[in-house]
């Protein structure tokens, strides 16, 4: 069996090496390298952001490991009829999105932000403490990564509401007490009862531009915005007016429409808006490769497996 | 009826007026005042810090309320034996603590403090994902705190370790999962295999001091402290040489030895010290009135009660 790996973000010989490991520990006999052009034929790959030549080339694929949550950057290309594309299910990338999302919420909730400035400068003061019933949280997108961080903001007794393309109910999903809205249609009731709105859709024909003045300007008075899915859901345009006007009062951000966020970019400088480089979620190594090697097991014994994504839809 | 209000770091009229609502709205009839030395005898009283004289004048409580969750500022006090001296059980005090702790370790853990630095000299960079099975978190004083701070904690896969004075089971705590230690015996254990250290324990004159120079030298290297209890656990003089050495990564403190802050404290500019002004969490006072209120109609009735403090154990 021949396995690729493509990932120019990520540097190759550690994920061989892991690779290789779990594949011994899993009984299974497989060549592992690097792809490049005119390799011969693979029977798995992982990938991240590919070029159109490895599917083109690589036609005997029984299945394509994309090495993140989302699939944006794949469902671009022509795929051939058939192949098997697979996304990570989690791998650790839930509860750093967790964490990400709870260190946003909590830093501005509870102005820690403020307290630390004023803490520089020897100050000890109290500033009156908010009322969590008076900040819903909505989020946008209630896969795997959406429901982990609704379940971890409901946790800290925040209300939460959550919206997704197709109605979700708040019992199937585990997550007793979520409000759940749907659809184009149940956008705005979803907005306007949301004061902080947290993005972890999947980035398609349909969410791209999603955040914007619009959207935003929907938002309870005083609103946040963190975006942990992809810059391509913002409007970046629209943001800065929104937070000098006072309708939202800011925003984290860790996607951007161009990366590295490019500089002299107003996003840098913005004092109510805090970036940081992609990194709200990880690929951790280990725990990914795992995960493929299972599936790869899986499928080899010809049992089904999750994480399938329709290269249509998207996700 | 007769109700007192004593706090001299709280405004009392929207107390009074919260107070009278809540009564009302249970069907008690009572006079609600702030005690001044000399008042007529009272049949409860809502205090912090309250001066000995309020205890010596007042013979015919039923109830002393304290407004917060520490009570070693009241257990200080001469007591008249059969008082019934009651903490606040949570009202919003576990949810803000739970979230204080999370902000300080993920900001922590997940190096924002370096990010949003490196952010504002327009710096897009990687650091390399730590692994959270590497960061145990060890929790001093599994109550109604600890033990919501433990379930937050743990709702981000990190590895989750407590300790009391008396052993307490994880499954009765509704824990599963949480290592427990206890007991002196049991600290060096719990330490050596802690990597952050939170505090949440009583003040007490077993507990004073217990954040020192031998205890945390214990720790896993690279520890980080979270104090959010009392400043009197932590030997002051010990926390920066033991920072400054390397040994501990740094620490979080809401609480000191001596509050405010004073103007000069080496903590204040250490760079790898967090300073808030004992904000973890604040007192709220509608949920507090409303708690307080539900336990004043449960004992009119005869009925017991939660929340009931031992003034010899200081808990």
């Amino acid at each position: 069996m021949n396995i690729y790996f493509h990932g120019e973000d990520f540097r190759p010989e550690p994920w061989l090496s892991a690779l290789r490991h779990a594949l011994s520990g899993a009984g299974i006999q497989a060549e592992v390298a690097v792809w490049e052009p005119g390799a011969p034929p693979g029977d798995y790959a992982l990938v991240w952001a590919p070029p159109q030549r490895l599917l083109d080339e690589q036609t005997r694929l029984k299945a394509l490991f994309n090495l993140g949550a989302g699939v944006d950057a794949i469902t671009q290309l022509r795929f051939r009829p058939g192949l098997r594309l697979v996304r990570l299910d989690d791998a650790g990338m839930s509860a750093q999105m967790a964490e990400y999302v709870l260190h946003a919420l909590v830093r501005h909730f509870r102005e820690f932000d403020a307290y630390e400035a004023e803490a520089t400068q020897g100050h000890w003061g109290f500033r009156r403490p908010r009322a969590r019933q008076d900040w819903p949280v909505g989020i946008l997108g209630l896969g795997v990564l959406g429901q982990r961080v609704a379940r971890a903001v409901q946790g800290l007794d925040f209300p939460v509401r959550g919206w997704s393309r197709s109605l979700r109910r708040a019992e199937d999903l585990g997550l007793p007490g979520v409000q759940c809205h749907a659809g184009r249609d149940g956008l705005p009731a979803f907005l306007a009862a949301s004061k902080v709105l947290v993005c972890l859709l999947p980035l398609t024909s349909e969410t791209q531009g999603i955040l914007n003045r619009e959207t935003l300007g929907q938002l309870m008075p005083g609103g946040y915005l963190i975006n942990v899915a992809r810059g391509g859901h913002l409007v970046e345009e629209d943001l800065i007016p929104l937070i000098d006007s006072g309708h939202l009062a800011g925003a984290t951000l860790d996607v951007f429409r161009q990366e590295p966020l490019p500089a002299g970019h107003p996003f840098w400088t913005h004092p109510k808006i805090t970036v940081t480089p992609h990194t709200a979620a990880r690929t951790l190594r280990d725990e990914s490769v795992a995960q493929i090697v299972g599936k790869i097991a899986r499928l080899e014994r010809g049992e089904p497996i999750a994480g399938l994504v329709d290269p249509v839809k998207g996700y």
